[in-house]
């Protein structure tokens, strides 16, 4: 422990240190803290893809020893670890439920508890895509404004809102713009329903046509790509390696996906009028700035008030974004 | 002017007696209320669809002269005339621009100067579905909640939105739910866009539709049944007589009105969760429950959380919930 834990101010231990976990359909991001919200240590894991939430608890637990490791640290020191999960979170139980992109996870599952005998600190849930909209608005591009708009484009898309200063939860469930209808009788979605803007833009979606595509011979390197990286699942890596590639098939799903997300984030500042949006999630933020551009011109032909269209930035935390905001939970 | 008005709590003329003008694409409605909101005298005029800014002014205070009239009052009695109009409103300057769907009305127009001149009264400018939202949400279905979205299904799509108990506006413009993309490179909409829900389910959407489909040979009594009823649009009540009538092309419409109205509303509620959703305008209300039992079957499938989806009820305050908004600001 360090000598500021002494220190009068300090309520969390090893000088404030914390953890974050990001639970994604794809990775799990692990961090610690400071009280400054500087990174002291931080390590990445693949999600697990099969078993069930005792694996993933599991593997959780193991990124946040390996970034408490870097940060020369042992867990047990730690004011707190939060933890941003997809689902549906219960705070006050310590369970997630319906992690739908997560291996066998539909009843809820006691996560805090696993966690906590894990790694021996006191656990805080929270909503992954609620608590990287709070990151980006505290800490990161959404700084500058009262009202804003997040949109995680990755393995699904996520959307986040604060409106005059606060998240927006609605009844708890608020956010869900990756369901937003944009094409009535359209492809059907992960979710089980048709024409959400997800099925077009969604990582897993777009992943699932490809194959399909690839099954009927169209020809595409995403696979073999896939394969030499020692990827089992289409990452933002693969899908930007492709695009250099001049792989037409990638270029054709995220040209649609960019098309869709346009419709789907208009439709969204056509209804709420913020000040700003922030685009976020494992795609959004490897993609970066040409690809902010390219949904803004896919965007305006749909926003009523387009003389004064929104402030639209890239996530400016990046791939800690959610990992930061799940830090928050403890601070 | 009555006894009332020398009592102290009075601070309005007329014992408390104001007026509210809900201004509409087609018509124009005024009412007079007591401070206990019950309606003292009222009048309904045709939208003029010539003329310019000026003309409608006119009829506005000829309108709200009648209701006066009604309650047996003079305009000047009143404490203060509020007006629910669509556009753009500043209510500091006491203008209205852009109101697309009325006469010559694109530059800023003193609505608030014109009509203060011929009623003599102070002048009070809101956004229409503003008010109208705030009428059902203090007054009508809304009261339960503290957080509705307002659905105005008529000429337009107009929506309004209470959320934590107060009206959100956004940087102004909030509330577009009519512009929310339903199908991609769908149906050109009035607003000049592709695929919004109004180009589906707005009445004047709908008309222009019905005219080329009866231009091109489609059989539908619509135009027969306006002309025989001295209608030269197609009104609520004409579209509900050619249901009635069984006619075809109104049935193919008013179906099709309906499911995208399904999509759009659920859109607006999987990203806002709000606790309620109230259906209202000329179309909403005169087509009441039964159609909101259909609108609420085409939202299911596109429900997001469709285990927990939001009540959703028709305007209480019925075709008078604009005017009656309107009055309130003037209360």
């Amino acid at each position: 422990m360090s000598a500021q834990t002494d220190a009068p101010e300090s309520t969390n231990g090893a000088g404030g240190a914390v953890g974050g976990i990001d639970l994604g359909g794809t990775k799990i991001e692990a961090i610690i803290t400071d009280r400054s919200h500087r990174v002291l240590g931080s390590a990445r894991h693949p999600t697990p893809t099969s078993g069930g939430p005792a694996d993933v608890a599991n593997a959780m637990a193991a990124a946040l020893t390996e970034a408490a490791k870097a940060a020369q640290l042992e867990p047990a020191q730690l004011g707190g670890v939060g933890v941003g999960s997809p689902g549906t979170i219960d705070s006050d139980a310590g369970t997630v439920a319906h992690a739908d992109n997560l291996p066998g996870w539909l009843a809820p599952f006691p996560l805090a508890a696993a966690l906590h005998s894990a790694l021996g600190t006191r656990i805080v849930l929270g909503n992954d895509v609620a608590v990287a909209t709070t990151a980006e608005f505290e800490l990161g591009a959404g700084r500058p404004y009262d009202s804003l708009l997040g949109v995680f484009w990755g393995t699904g898309i996520g959307g986040g809102l604060v409106l005059d200063g606060k998240l927006w939860r609605g009844r708890g469930a608020a956010g869900e713009i990756g369901h937003t209808v944009i094409r009535q009788g359209g492809r059907r979605c992960p979710c089980g329903r048709r024409g959400c803007l997800e099925a077009y833009a969604g990582r897993a979606a777009m992943e699932a046509h490809a194959r399909r595509m690839h099954d009927h011979g169209a020809g595409t390197k995403l696979f073999e790509l896939a394969a030499e990286h020692n990827r089992d699942r289409l990452t933002s890596g693969i899908w930007e390696r492709a695009l250099e590639h001049g792989d037409k098939v990638a270029t054709r799903l995220i040209d649609r996906a960019v098309t869709a997300l346009g419709a789907g984030v208009a439709s969204a500042v056509n209804l709420l009028d913020v000040e700003a949006v922030v685009i976020g999630g494992g795609l959004g933020v490897r993609f970066g700035e040409p690809y902010r551009v390219r949904i803004v011109d896919a965007m305006m032909p749909h926003l009523f008030n387009d003389t004064r269209p929104p402030a639209v930035h890239v996530a400016s935390l990046g791939d800690l974004g959610g990992a930061l905001g799940a830090s928050l939970l403890v601070q």
